[in-house]
Formats: C-alpha cells, structure tokens, sequence
C-alpha cells in the first residue's frame, strides 16, 4: 500500500507540474482584451496541515495564478492523513472500523475573465482507510454554451473511459448530471463532464491508469477549447451574464458540494477549499 | 387567531410602507459620488404561492430598489399557508400534531454601494401552526466597523426590548451572535444586533407589541447611521474590501442561515429569498 500511495501522489504532482505550464502557456500566448497586461504566472505556497489545527499531518500546495485569460485559476495538490470524527467517520467507506484515513489528491478550478471562454473544474484522488479507492472527474460550465466544445470536452472523456470499461463513460456521464444539478433553480451547473466516486475493481493498476487517463484527457481537451474563444471581445452584457452564472456556481458550491462541506466542516484548508469561488460574481 | 393573524400582517404590511418610503427618501436626499444619477425607487412585485408550484395559498410582494446609494434593497412581504412535508414537520414547534402552517412576515435587505454605509438586515413574523408564535431581529454588517453606529443599533434595540423585559435584550443579543456566526472562518458576519425566535409569552398583545417595537426601533436608527456616512467618498480598496466582506456574507448565508436553506427546500419563492445575495461580490 506504501508503494500504491507513493506513485498515487507522485503522479498527482506530475500532472498539476504539466497542467500548470499548460495554463501558464496560454497566457503567454493569449492575445484578446487587456493582453497589453502581463501573462500571469502562477504562485505556490505550501500548507501544512498541523499549522491549521486540522490534526495528524501532511499538507499540500496551493497554486493560484492571476493572469489576463484567467481571472483566476487555482491548483491544489495535497497529501494529507488524518482521523475522522464519529460522525463523518460512518459516512465515510471503511472508516466506521477504523477512523483514520491518508488522502492525497489534484484539484483544479479555472476563471477565465471571458465569458466565451467556459470555466472548468477537475480533480482525481486516491483515499485510503481501511478500504481504498479513486475518485474525481471534471466539468464544464460555461456561460454560452457551444455545441462543438461541450461534444469535444464529453469525448474526451468518452475516449479515456472507453480504455477501461465500456460502461464507465454512460455511468460517469450520468453521475456528473446527476450531481452538479442545481435543485432549487431546476438546472444543471454547467454542460457536465464525468464524475465517479469509490471506485476500486479490484484491480489497482487499472484504477490508478483509469484515473491517469482522465487526468490527461482533461489536461489535453481543454487548452483546445480555450483557444478556440480566448481571443474573442466581449460586451459589458455579456461579462454580466458570466456573472450571474457565476453566482448559480457559488449557489451549488456552498449549498450542495459535498467536498466544500466536508472540507469546511472537518476543519479542512479554508483557503484552499474555498479557492473555488469565483474571484467576482453577481446576483441579480 | 383570525383576528390576530390580520393585526400582524397588516402591521407588516404598514411596516414596509413606511420603510420603503424612508429608503426612498434617503435615495432622494443622497449626495455622495455617482449622485447625478436619479435617485431609486421601489419596484414593487407581487407572487402567488400557487403560481410557483408552492402548493396551498397565499402570497407576497417583492419590492426592489436599485439606485445611487443603495446598489439594492430588498423588502418581502408575504401572507402564506401551506402544508409542511413530514421531513419539516418534525422541526417546528406544533407541526407534528397537524402539519398546516400559516406565516407572515416582513424581511429587508439593504446592500449599499459604498463601503462605508453598512449592510443591515431585519425580519419579524408570525407563525401559526398548531402553536403560534413570533420571530425576528435586526443585525448590521459594516465594512468598516464604527464604534457610534454599533453602540446607537444596539442601544436602539435595547431600548425596545427594555419596554419589554429586561431579560430579552442580553438574550436576544446573544442569540444574534451565536446565530450570525460563519464558523468555518471563525468571524462574525457582522457587528450583530438581536435574533429572537418561538416568542409565545402568553400574552399575545405584548408578543405583538414587542414585534412591533422591534420593526420601529430599526426603521428609525438605521437613516440616522446611513447619514452619518452615505455622502462619504470610497477609493476603490475600500470598494474591494466591501466587496470581500459580501463574500462572508454570501458564505453565511448558503451554508448556515436557516431561513434560506429552509426556504429553498420546501420549495419557496428562489427569488425572494435570494434577494438576499449582494448585487456584487468577490472572492480572493
């Protein structure tokens, strides 16, 4: 299991090190509205979780960048363990026998300043108690949506859970629709993606490949997409409308996102969990 | 109880017209920046519980305004009976012997555009079920806490309280605290004020006269403390900072503030209830 948690987390970094030159690149070459700015780089500050009072230990980083595409992107990878409380320990596979628990994981949320441009959300993660399994998946939501970018970002995701499982994809899909609904608006977040949760066939090599290859193909599609808008103008109308948008993101977020709930009631990196939010929002 | 239920709405109705037409005339009197735009008005809206698929009847009216000194303002009435799911019923005093419910009430939220004025929020009501009570209070979030205007909306409060019972103001500022409170990021959401909920003394024309005391207690300090700031100049950091502080706000209200989760899962009217959000916020 050693082993298993050591090339888990490793290829979490690996990949938030190649998504992250990814987003820097696109700033270097975005050349739309206020690209006389300069190209945002992003900046890492290490956490630990002992400083936090989060009890046990590990940490993470967090990687913010502040660019002239991105309003705001930010990139956590953590590897953390710890003890749940009673409560949450029932909830939590494997943990009600033994409450303690390693986790290490990726997670992405991107604020393109553009309302052409969608913003996105991906994360992957392996959790060990006295089970152990993956979970992640990544999204889309954007303010116009655009027929030939939501069919590219599905693909994408089509084509990396077609390596593994036939049944993953419609399953996937339809977890994702399922989860990021907003129930009291009656609508979806965003255009969907892919999310799975516990999965462990029992084959962990496979597990941990499946979870490599969603992590590339979020990491290969969405550069495409952005590109494809990024240069585009935008009317003060339509920065409003990626606004409004962005308050039935924050709507779902802090009412039903299970992960910015139990992070902020298990004493989680406040900061770090909350880095989700948009940088600005509006409620009309 | 016919008779009592037409007293106090009819109260909270008189309230919202002699609110708004304080919150008119501090647009009209305004003279701070932007103020060679017209001064705001309220636009009143009226909803039906059938018409949003609340089930059972009764209604309300949304009254808005947006302006040069208030970005929004928000004040609800609203007269409604319904049934409650057996989920809900369990949670109310007097619901779990008979599930129908009747409330009224008045609710207010006033978001300045300068950092500043405070924002403020005030409720009372009355709800009927099985048992029949009242609830309510004030509370005021400043960007930039005053000491005088702390001082003058508590003692506001507690001058209405004292004509009362001596014990309601230390209670019912306590409970202000311990409800206003974002515990995620262990801060208040603002300088507080009172919370009081289930009042049922026995007497309900003292109940009413409380609720009463309360809703004229807030109508008359808040213009006196707007005054003292409204035609003050911001820079664009105090801007920021007003805006930031709306992020706790926001935070406040979807993770912990009963009344609009209770509302937006028994499928109340979204929009009057998240009349509440800030026009405009931000996160870092």
């Amino acid at each position: 299991m050693e082993n298993k948690k050591n090339r888990a987390s490793a290829w979490f970094e690996e990949l938030r090190t190649s998504i992250c030159s990814s987003y820097e690149q696109l700033e270097q070459d975005y050349a739309g509205p206020y690209c006389d700015l300069a190209p945002g780089k992003f900046e890492r500050k290490s956490w630990r979780r002992e400083d936090l009072g989060g009890g046990d230990g590990g940490g993470g980083i967090t990687a913010v960048m502040e660019g002239r595409l991105f309003e705001r992107v930010g990139v956590n990878v953590s590897t953390v363990h710890g003890t749940f409380s009673e409560e949450f320990a029932k909830a939590i596979p494997g943990a009600e026998e033994d409450p303690r628990f390693w986790a290490s994981g990726i997670s992405l949320v991107a604020h393109p300043w553009s309302p052409h441009v969608p913003a996105v959300h991906f994360n992957t993660r392996f959790i060990v108690t006295t089970k152990a399994w993956f979970g992640g998946g990544g999204d889309m939501t954007p303010t116009f949506p655009d027929d030939q970018d939501t069919k590219d970002f599905h693909n994408a995701f089509k084509a990396a859970c077609g390596k593994h499982d036939p049944e993953y994809f419609p399953k996937f899909k339809k977890w994702c629709d399922d989860y990021f609904f907003i129930k009291h608006r009656n609508e979806p977040r965003g255009v969907g993606g892919i999310f799975y949760d516990n999965l462990d066939s029992g084959d962990w090599d496979a597990d941990f490949a499946f979870s490599q290859d969603v992590g590339r193909a979020f990491r290969d599609i969405v550069p495409k997409i952005y590109r494809r808008h990024m240069d585009q103008p935008w009317s003060e109308e339509e920065r409003d409308a990626l606004l409004y948008k962005r308050g039935r993101y924050v709507e779902f977020n802090l009412i039903y996102d299970r992960g910015t709930l139990f992070g902020l009631k298990t004493g989680g990196n406040v900061d770090a969990i909350l880095m989700s939010m948009p940088p600005e929002v509006k409620w009309r």
